[in-house]
């Protein structure tokens, strides 16, 4: 399992971490809650412990990041201050309130020959992440992999390395503290990009790589990884408002999906109208986007009642179908039909979260039967697309893939199962 | 998404195949199971209407596997004859006594807000399956997607060409007759190998691809594609007897793990016995393997136990512990404890099945908690490792690996699942 243009060292080095990992897996894989939530609890006391320490390392990155032109976004998500590292250490200790995945039944049964069939939630085992320059997912990776019994393996944005470094010393420092060994979570960040290219074809020693960030990113981890990848994140969300719409609910559910926040994945970034709704609802939704600060991409019949309200268009491209904008910006058309909006998402979509706006049962039933995304609303906002919204508890990120885990991911999509089956001497005829 | 080696030509029809397959996809998704379930009765009477045409299809890839040199256990697994073309359209039959599924609901909730929150069962939409020689594998595969409202593309083996393009036109030929669309089952054999990796780069179009053969066509597709992929097959399965096991039960136990099929994945290949379990099982079970035909590969310990049974061995190398022999052989160690064999086990199992004999519940325990394989057994064979014995009613493989699938994989294996959350007009603060 080599991989071209690594270095041996490093390919060592990776290897060695790997291996280290999966030895403590073990140790993690029969820990009790109890055991588990105890080392938790000392993370979060260690973060707050420690919170001078990391801040000082962040700094060291927040001014590398200034004077290399970071903007003002990117610096902001890569800032630790107390505050933050509090809320950090707050967010560990309510993931210590959740219940542990590992050893739930999900199915059992007694065969005919009398074998006892049970299938029991196991942790996954090692667990990669490779993620962007936001050090608080350094330590919500490795404790929702410590809840769910899982070894972390963790790779952050170079922007960030001398936060995640101070952090990744603070939890593994925690733990040789507590009775689970100090290699459940470990870095590769001093490895680089070449590290993480090994880390991907990590068979046999990593059990699942999950890359959370842009598109690039996900892309990459992909195209490279020899190891099994759930992808995360990218949104190009709709938004339809159907014939029976109610127009006043629907101006507010898609200035909610838009404007909320517009950085996100589950954020809007189409709004399709069908014909009949366009003269109630559609001047008025058009009115109050551009209020909002929203700049608006549209057809040309969407042009029309923006004109009537007069209000500030571009024409809308295939380009901006298929954009995520992440930003102010949404493009909006006007369709004949509810299957020619189901036939828009198929084609633009990246299957995150789809919303129609009906009155009618008949079309909500249509639309969600037909609309293959991980999460499709009626009558709600697409900006309830998240664990902690949905009741997860937690989320490792939100799955636009349909195998093994598919919209918010929680604790429970960082296991998988085993069989244990019983008998007296049972031998198969 | 260009793959290396390949023609444009092939490239450009794996892609239209994939596209055709991807909008059938969408009609079944939709598709009743009464629908579903016309097409599959449909589909098992033209299998038996065109008896004589797939066996003089096959009778031609019989002449050309002898003229090739194929061994008589390749050629028995390519060979259809009238009965056994009946039995496969009696499996098809059994698929529609199985229940559907699709829509099934995993989990639901309505939130404290009040949206309602439905996890939905979903097909996959475009399952590829990759396999060897076993024109019965084309019947099965596209039936099973069929039921799981997927579209399938195949890719068989070169040996079993004529018999695959039969019977895929028999199979296309009878969803005509029905309310399904043709293109909802496809082969890209007539592309060969350049075809197959088209099949494994085709991100977007395919969904999920499952290679089912040897371990060379597993490391293949697992390294070639861009595709999720489960990872299905190969067992290097163990039994260990315990120091407190019944001896007359051990014995039977790996003589049916080792000797009732021994080409067979979940077959046993290694042996290991607890030293105070060595006096009372070891001499008797390597008698009765030895007379039951299986060649012995033992350990220093397990030799002298061979001398005192008169029974033949040679000694067992680094390569027995790691050889999935699929043969009458069996490699057979003595260790010093359960842990020893964990151990052992960790090291050189497949992560498919193992067992172990014992009447001591604290090692049953420790056994099940500690061996990290899709199925552990107490006190039963191996050999129960399969879909129709597990109660799931058909099996489309045995996944050993931990995303999504593990163990013998099912219909329900075939699908995804999808969120709906119906609000009433819901915003997120």
């Amino acid at each position: 399992m080599t991989a071209p243009d690594v270095p041996d060292a490093t390919e060592h080095a990776i290897h060695e971490i790997c291996t280290r990992a999966r030895e403590a897996s073990r140790a993690l894989a029969t820990a009790s809650r109890s055991v588990k939530d105890t080392a938790l609890l000392r993370i979060a006391a260690a973060l707050e412990e420690s919170t001078d320490r990391i801040v000082r390392a962040n700094a060291e990155d927040l001014a590398r990041g200034r004077a290399g032109g970071l903007n003002a976004g990117l610096l902001d998500r890569l800032r630790l201050d107390r505050a933050r590292i509090a809320a950090i250490a707050q967010s560990v200790r309510e993931v210590v309130g959740l219940p542990d995945p590992v050893g739930e039944v999900v199915r059992g049964s007694t065969l005919p020959n009398g074998l006892r069939l049970r299938q029991v939630r196991v942790p996954m085992g090692v667990v990669g992440m490779i993620y962007e320059a936001r050090p608080n997912v350094t330590v919500d990776a490795a404790v929702l992999a410590l809840k769910s019994g899982n070894a972390a393996v963790l790779r952050g944005g170079s922007a960030a390395v001398a936060s995640n470094t101070a952090i990744v010393e603070v939890l593994r420092g925690a733990l040789t503290d507590s009775d689970l060994p100090a290699d459940a979570i470990s870095s590769i960040d001093a490895w680089g990009r070449p590290g993480a290219l090994c880390l991907m074809r990590a068979r046999g020693l990593v059990d699942l790589l999950v890359p959370r960030g842009g598109a690039g990113l996900i892309r990459t981890v992909v195209e490279n990884s020899v190891v099994p990848v759930i992808e995360t994140g990218t949104g190009n969300c709709h938004v339809y408002v159907d014939a029976s719409a109610d127009p006043a609910q629907a101006v507010s559910i898609i200035l909610n999906a838009k404007t909320r926040r517009v950085s996100v994945c589950n954020a809007a970034e189409t709004l399709l109208v069908h014909r009949d709704a366009v003269e109630a609802f559609l001047p008025a939704a058009l009115k109050a986007l551009h209020e909002a600060g929203v700049a608006l991409h549209v057809d040309s019949r969407a042009a029309q009642a923006a004109d009537r309200a007069e209000v500030p268009t571009d024409p809308a491209t295939d380009d901006d179908w298929a954009t995520e904008y992440l930003a102010p910006e949404l493009a909006v058309g006007v369709v004949n039909s509810l299957d020619e909006a189901v036939a828009h998402i198929r084609r633009w979509s990246s299957g995150h979260s789809e919303a129609i706006c009906t009155k009618d049962l008949a079309a909500a039933q249509s639309f969600t039967a037909q609309v293959d995304s991980a999460v499709v609303y009626v009558n709600a906002s697409t900006a309830f697309t998240d664990g902690g919204e949905f009741g997860l508890g937690a989320e490792i990120g939100i799955s636009t893939q349909k195998l093994h885990a598919r919209g918010p991911m929680g604790l429970q999509e960082l296991t998988s199962t085993k069989w244990v089956v019983t008998g007296d001497g049972h031998v198969r005829p």
